[in-house]
């Protein structure tokens, strides 16, 4: 300690400060308003930045966020922490056994998939570099081959992600998309990797391919091997999570570390180490969680926010070079993978759906192209258009593959639950009135009529009641005219009459709307409330909450309702 | 990003990787030496730092951990955090609203405790300055108030660790003490922040005074309004937990950064804020964890271990100011407090209790005087001096308050089970031959006659059935000549005979042997035990494990052996 002094602590501390509660609160607004987090943050960091609050007032932003000097690289320090632990949590969910167990398919699809944007966005972009951001100083070929690779990356946690909403991520679609995202992203990170240290002086390309390959093959191989024998050891032997927390945090730096010196960039040897230990059964889904929540709750915010710092995207905003890279980045990566995907035996809608599928570009995108434009490949309004580009693609294809494979969105109690919909203290007498109150809310926010609401629930009530013992209650019914599910939950700490097996009175009441055409969400939400009412205390806290607020802290804080994030 | 060239960026990378893989497996080595962890982590930097690697490999070293330039800003950086993140987390341990119930005899030890080892240790400081450890620059003033401070601090984490070691916490001692360290806290970093900065040019005393209570005041009275105003929110409403992750850090930063501007230290902001934020009863336990157990395993022994990095332990390390320190340190902060607590009504032998349990200084002692050196109010022979005061006052505190009060340590599960304990696949067909199979092994582990523990065993077990149900057993015995108590765990996936009121065959047993003086921990085991094995997923998972390795992972992963760790 000791490298900084006091303004520069002053400015470091209140710069991830400012920098983490704005992507919060922003990346918040952008989820209400049922975008990706990622586009909050994001703008957040555009406020923060030259492009408004550098325009606004220059100098208070530039003592906020140094351009240079200790402050600035104290920053950045976080910043590229963040981007390591990052490619530490994509290169955890690769699945290498599954890409084997594929076969020739998903090789077709996934080196398909990475080779023919690659060539065709390579090709394009050599014939005409400067048209497509290229910058004065800059050389086609290198730029060719970037921009190539831009084209081709797919964002593994993020379609991960996307697959699960729906539902595809155990079919045979879902682990195909998944193994040929992860052979693109090999493929293109290699590629980027050496192309970035190609050329620098002293550093021929061959021997930067050769000890690129070496490394990656001993980290695949002896790597994993050590991984899958250290983590049992370190999981059982030291203190529970430090010690795995710790091991797997040195893993990923050492790998970043030695990539970095064999002259590929760092974040590559994050990926493989994150690939050698996510490949080991060992490592405890536990494990992943608390890495994976860290970098998702702290760095990943600060890193995102911290794109908007680096350039301003008022000034470079160059509207034709942003439709050509969005037209040419979709076209190319969906074209090439379907196409692809046929060659590889895939036939019907499929083919169109890992096309689009694959066209996730996420957080990898955004990295890939902050690391060109430092390196100076690329100018900073081709860096715009990509940022721009992995924003789009992103938000687009969870609704595009919704439509294409007609696949219903299966929604969980988590993201339909809010405090409007908790009402504590409910005063009802017997079963019919605490389904007229609950209903009368559920109704107002279905934007259904009340009555006929109530009729629907009490009838299924009286077919069977909805007890389901340890006094919970699911009244619930199909509605035709509904949109998407409702539930509400009211609490009834003097308990409530109700038909269930065990006799006992009931103080949680689920009430519970889902569309005639849904059957899947009513069965999940139906699941998530027995497993949530499972536990004992949780059921006791949530009866004893005063406000809606408090009882919804008491489930999601016991995990029980685990948002989803992006 | 930018700021740091590649070979920078890796020697940050690797530096990290170092310094966090030697502090974590130093500090294993530590706890298994029976020693605190952060002993062995201050090893590591040790090794790594001047005192050894410096002076066998001075050029790899210096490229390893280069002592200026951007490589030692940016791991400056994460240092700087980790400390700042420990105040907040030791200001989270803070309980405002036991201060107040506690009275005035709380108000007297908490307040003596500081003022009487400040006052002397001032003044002896004052006389004779050099002879301390004043640099040839200083001037007597500023470094007799620190001396007195340094002299005056206790560690309230590691405090309230011991504490619940020796099941005392929840005591009136427990809280005695508890809220005596909190106040001598407050009251001897807001002396030290003041202190750091009143020197400066630009800053009167009497200003940065008034500044800093002014600033106390708010932060415990609108800090402490808002923080309870805004938790439930933040945990209800936005995903957890990287929703209330993301608000806590803020926060802490938020407050590093206000006091840092304001005048005085960066971490005693992120400490108020820890102490606004921990006193909500809104700020679940689960939350703290995920703070807590993020800066233990990653932040905490990187920030250890930096300090072995500063100076030179060997040439910095003067006999006879490391003795007159530890000598002047015990006495007055043992002598003070116990003064004190007379003063304040205590009597008997928790007079000395309370001397002792304050005397620990642990972490928070280290920043301290890390800090003073690099103001450069002490000299880097005091700061040697200040270091090993810390960490020998931590480590003896537990012992002598064992014996002081003749506190037995209650054992538990997760300290007594290791791989060596558990025996995976046992090929037993009755209960007395499965007895027997883990009577040998626990026979040998407690240096005991085989045969005299299994006639125990199976004398207790005659009495009555020690079957709990769902397929676990507990036979168990008292030995008298047994010292500490010993438990060996087997899994039979096939099931053994045993009473049992479910008539279930047994697939999990547990044999449990303790000392006959030792009631309480026998008491302690088999609540860990029936805790434990009430989850049915992970008893499926215990009894398929195919190693003792992966059967101890088993369960401590589930989060059911938590070891204790400093």
């Amino acid at each position: 300690m000791g490298e900084l002094n006091s303004s520069e602590l002053t400015s470091f501390f209140m710069g991830l400060a400012v920098l983490l509660g704005s992507a919060h609160v922003l990346g918040e607004v952008a989820r209400r308003l049922g975008q990706p987090v990622v586009i909050g943050e994001m703008v957040a960091g555009l406020i923060l930045g030259p492009s408004l609050l550098g325009w606004l007032a220059p100098d208070f932003q530039q003592w906020l966020f140094p351009h240079q000097g200790p402050a600035a690289t104290a920053i950045d320090a976080v910043v590229i922490l963040g981007v390591a632990l990052l490619l530490l949590v994509a290169g955890m969910e690769v699945d290498l056994s599954t890409v084997w167990r594929q076969g020739t398919t998903a090789l077709s699809v996934g080196l398909g998939g990475a080779l023919i944007p690659l060539a065709v966005g390579g090709a394009v972009a050599w014939l005409a570099p400067e048209w497509w951001g290229m910058p004065p100083s800059g050389s086609p070929g290198p730029f060719a081959v970037f921009f190539g690779v831009a084209m081709a990356v797919s964002a593994l946690p993020v379609i991960a992600k996307i697959l699960l909403d729906l539902d595809l991520l155990k079919t045979d679609f879902g682990m195909l998309t998944l193994v040929a995202a992860t052979l693109t992203n090999l493929v293109a990170w290699l590629v980027f990797s050496v192309l970035l240290r190609a050329g620098e002086e002293g550093h021929s390309i061959a021997y930067t391919v050769a000890l690129t390959l070496g490394f990656v093959a001993l980290v695949l191989t002896v790597g994993r091997w050590l991984a899958d024998r250290l983590l049992p050891w370190v999981q059982a032997h030291l203190v529970w999570p430090g010690g795995v927390l710790g091991f797997v945090l040195v893993a990923g730096l050492g790998g970043a570390a030695i990539t970095e010196a064999i002259g590929i960039h760092a974040i590559f040897g994050a990926f493989l180490a994150g690939i050698a230990l996510g490949d080991s059964p060992h490592l405890r889904e536990h494990t992943r969680h608390i890495v994976y929540r860290f970098v998702e709750g702290i760095l990943a915010p600060i890193f995102v926010a911290a794109i908007g710092l680096e350039v301003s995207f008022v000034t470079n905003f160059h509207l034709g070079l942003v439709l050509r890279v969005l037209i040419l980045g979709t076209i190319l990566k969906v074209l090439g993978c379907s196409f692809a995907a046929r060659l590889g035996g895939l036939r019907g809608i499929e083919v169109w759906g890992i096309g689009w599928a694959m066209n996730a570009r996420g957080e990898l995108g955004i990295v890939l192209g902050l690391i060109a434009w430092q390196a100076e490949v690329i100018r900073e309004r081709l860096f715009v258009a990509l940022v721009i580009l992995a924003l789009v693609s992103t938000a687009v294809t969870g609704p595009i593959l919704t439509r294409l494979l007609r696949r219903q969105r299966i929604w969980s109690l988590a993201t339909l639950l809010d405090s409007r919909g908790c009402v504590t203290d409910l005063d009802a007498s017997d079963d019919a009135s605490a389904i007229r109150k609950l209903g009368m809310v559920a109704a107002q926010r279905a934007g259904l009529d009340a009555d006929e609401v109530m009729a629907a629930v009490l009838e299924r009530e009286r077919m069977m009641g909805t007890g389901l013992g340890h006094g919970v209650a699911v009244p619930h019914a199909r509605l035709e005219n509904l949109r998407i599910p409702v539930v509400v939950l009211g609490t009834a700490p003097h308990g409530v009459e109700f038909e269930s097996f065990d006799g006992e009175p009931v103080r949680l009441i689920f009430l519970i709307l889902t569309p005639q055409s849904d059957p899947a969400s009513q069965i999940q939400i139906l699941r998530e409330i027995a497993q949530l009412t499972h536990n004992a205390s949780l059921r006791e806290e949530a009866v004893a909450a005063q406000s809606p607020t408090s009882l919804l802290a008491s489930l999601r804080v016991a995990g029980a309702l685990q948002k989803s994030t992006s």
